[in-house]
């Protein structure tokens, strides 16, 4: 991951030297390459995070998550001591974890230190205020630990995650990973049109679904969310001195409707017609991102333990694993600048435009954030008849 | 490779920190480390390219070679659109190529974009002028695939290439590699006569051919070529307070003679009794290089046969792996500057100065091809004992 | 390697911007990165060394070690030709080493260049007093190679190494490795008291030997040694709100006196009942260290045999493996700044006090050399409780 780090950032040199910045519109949204701040992500499932602690790197910054008498804990990875990760530490005390090397005793709940183990009970470092490792809040809701990245006082978790997760009884399933590969290109290719209709051809998921040759959308505002409405669908072209597209015609094809969305501060939404799938992509660090992605059902008693059974025999493999891989292939491949953006990509530049205004806050290494473009700063290519001011809807969300 | 190329630069740095550059009398050649512009170079055998994409990296640049009925294109290997290589595309219509992402569809032959999938017949951005990849010119000739890396009117690739490439019916057999190391080190290696009688002791190759202490050269002009020519050759030498050099003496070693000989833009030429071996170096980037082996015969008929089994059994293993592979281990450990140079080295030196002089167009990061050293710039010791202006050819080739 | 080494720089990076050095009170220690220059090293075991050349790196720098006629060399492991390492090539002529690409023949004793084998014997590279690879002081004792890095002349070798090297018929058995991390942390825990009652719980060592709550120590100075020495033992602690610390007890464990010492320029020396650890860090490059680990008996006759056995059959596993392994996979993982002292500390940084007064050079790349505090620059804390110029033994050695 070092590697294609420092490779990508060799071909933003060559770019930035000449004046022409990726993101170039959107200098908040350029500075976010770690992520976004003060927001609540999905970091783990409850099921796997126990007495054992499970480090996570979020946003840049590293934490681990810890159980203790049924409620999860989430506090940064570094003793305040000399740096090891507490993540290699282990809980002697009930509410406590001490750090591998000295067995400095931390509070689970407030990041305080309780004891210095090889100190003495007069250990002058305890009861120091300013020692202290920093917790982050944690709720749970549907079976997945909420972290809340930022600073000051949280907003209620439910401004930030879709409603599906705080239902009784819902059942959510689903997929956590780190890949390579910018956070921002991911939620780009969530909430892309263009590619929706072209790349997933060929793999046993879409042998069902009909592609057709290309839809035409518009993105609407529905609360949180910009959804992608559809306008037109064109089912066949023929495109002169080339021929027609898509090739072929499979009767036993189905067309399949599904709505896609996108959120702050990185949801993406497909709604299947009895399930709905999430993704929400993240920045760590390394230009790398974490992937999770849910299955949410709400179908009750036998329909429930039959979309159990389709999940783990057919959505895991070939929905969340074998067509999402072909987008995960397009997303570490992408290299801009310079890029060159085409009609519809007017999904991908609304939700650029959105994040921009609307995002809290950015995250990237000190020198990205101090970036700021002059008034004068304009694009080196006309792209108007992408982008246009009025394709983003005026209200924006939370 | 990333790791090797690192290593070199923070070497590099040490040294230029202290004012002693690496090839300061050449500064023209030192720029070139990505290699040499505007020349034709061979990139594939014929055989290996048809209708699936097969990627090239070249004087830091990245294309890759598709063919179509029955001719070979070579172009960008950049999607215009966001970067995505297009050799992760396939060919949905004659004559063109569709990028894997988003279905730009490329024209093979000029680069312009026919169509965009995804966006209809009427899609504006096809028939911007703007939008294209850049194509490379390409030939074929003896079985093995040409490009020109430059910019402006390619030259007559006769210019460019050796003679025996363009015999009818001639039979060129190879290897391909990308190899670590500068691909200057390669093409010095390749003409340097003060390892030619030491290094490659030990080896298959060189068990029935004689290896004398040393040989006296000079360096001569053919045409396009730079010709090593042996004045004396002196089998063994009694060096004072060490003894007799070579060991040994092996009666059943006969000597052979054979000519070494380079030329731009990094062939070299080695003359056996019966074939010829050419090799080409090539600079990639990260500090790599392709090194492309051939061997030439004119023989026909019965005598033509028993040179293909001579190479299939013994010329590719005994000499293009074995011995080869002495070289490679060589210019992998290179580390320059500091470097002091000896009579031998008149072979790297006159390549070095010929080179500087008649090299078309160098390649290299901008802030390299930028260096341009004062007048009064002076290498650090004397080397006027080991290079003279006046063992450079006078006339400078093509 | 490099990836970690590039972790901790961008770590320290992002400190320092804010002012917050590592090791700001110790501008001297804090240069050194890659060691301490002009002292005498153990790198090898004299039966590793014979005609066939061990590369080692020490100090930031590449040397290698040869054997000729029983005497041991060391010399700069670059030829002064090209930059090739010394290390691949060999000895044709007795007392000399010949670069393996074209043959400079160097002499083991002084560096100079004794023949150009392939410029035959009126060569005039030979002779010329600027020619030569740096040669390094060596000496052998108790079976280990010893080498000066340093300039101008060595100091006895008796000043650098504990004198249990040099009893006649002395016999040390041990380990040598590269290891990740900087050497300055590895000494720092060698030394470290804190630890040294918590980390080593659950081992096969600690089995039998109780490990109390802590230990209150102060630190002495015996001749070139720190010596941590112990004020009062404490077995068990209640920690108000937490519980007793050490849990459970188990009579079966003896309490067993160490004495744990630390000298210049970084050995660790551990006293047990009938024999003697030694262990020496050493910086190499790129934020590794080699560690040097000696066991030393002056057991006679049957109770050599005796040692030797269990040091074979136990020490060397249980101690020098799985014991160390835990102090290797801390000094890896510590991320310093910032850092939080407390009392056990002070045998850190009492170490650190003695080092930067008393070291006779440091070396590091160039730009953290020049490091230069100004008088006014304070710590961004008050460590006044942890360290006090009084607990640094007056009499600075050697
Ligand atoms: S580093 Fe955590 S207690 Fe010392
Ligand atoms: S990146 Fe090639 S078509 Fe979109
Ligand atoms: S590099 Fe050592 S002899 Fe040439």
């Amino acid at each position: 991951m070092a590697a294609m780090a420092s490779a990508g950032s060799a071909h933003e040199e060559r770019y930035s030297a000449s004046g022409d910045h990726a993101y170039k519109r959107w200098p908040r949204y350029r500075a976010a390459s770690e992520g976004l701040q003060n927001y609540w992500y999905p970091v783990a499932f409850s099921k796997r995070v126990g007495r054992k602690p499970v480090p996570v790197t979020i946003c840049g910054e590293r934490l681990f998550l810890i159980r203790h008498d049924g409620k999860a804990f989430a506090l940064d990875d570094r003793c305040a001591h000399r740096g090891v990760p507490l993540s290699m530490g282990k809980c002697w005390f009930a509410g406590t974890i001490s750090c591998a090397y000295h067995g400095w005793t931390y509070d689970l709940a407030d990041g305080s230190l309780r004891a210095a183990l090889v100190d003495g009970r007069d250990s002058p470092i305890v009861g120091n205020k300013s020692v202290r490792v920093r917790t982050y809040p944690v709720e749970e809701h549907g079976g997945v630990v909420f972290v809340y990245v930022g600073a000051g006082e949280p907003p209620p978790i439910t401004h930030d995650v879709p409603e599906d997760f705080f239902q009784p009884g819902v059942r959510v399933r689903g997929w956590l990973r780190t890949r390579k590969g910018d956070w921002r290109y991911a939620v780009e290719n969530g909430f892309d049109e263009g590619h929706s209709t072209y790349l997933h051809r060929g793999v046993v998921w879409t042998w069902i679904r009909r592609k057709p040759a290309y839809r035409v959308v518009h993105v609407e505002q529905e609360g949180d969310w910009l959804v992608r409405t559809v306008d037109d669908v064109v089912e066949q072209v023929d495109y002169p001195g080339l021929g027609t597209w898509p090739h072929g015609f499979r009767p036993w094809q189905r067309n399949v409707v599904v709505r896609g969305s996108v959120r702050l501060p990185g949801w993406v939404r497909i709604q299947w017609p009895d399930w709905t799938a999430y993704e929400v992509f993240m920045g760590t660090t390394d230009g790398a991102h974490l992937s999770f992605m849910f299955a949410v059902s709400h179908a009750r008693g036998l329909r429930a333990a039959w979309f159990g059974l389709r999940f783990w025999l057919y959505i895991r493999w070939a929905y969340m694993w074998q067509f999402n891989r072909q987008d995960q292939q397009m997303i570490e491949q992408v290299r801009i600048p310079p890029e060159r953006l085409f009609r519809p990509d007017k999904s991908v530049t609304v939700w650029r435009a959105h994040c921009e205004r609307n995002a809290r806050g950015m995250q990237g290494p000190a020198s990205e954030t101090a970036v700021h473009l002059s008034d004068g700063d304009e694009p080196v290519w006309d792209d108007s008849d992408v982008f246009d001011e009025s394709d983003v809807p005026a209200a924006g969300p939370g």
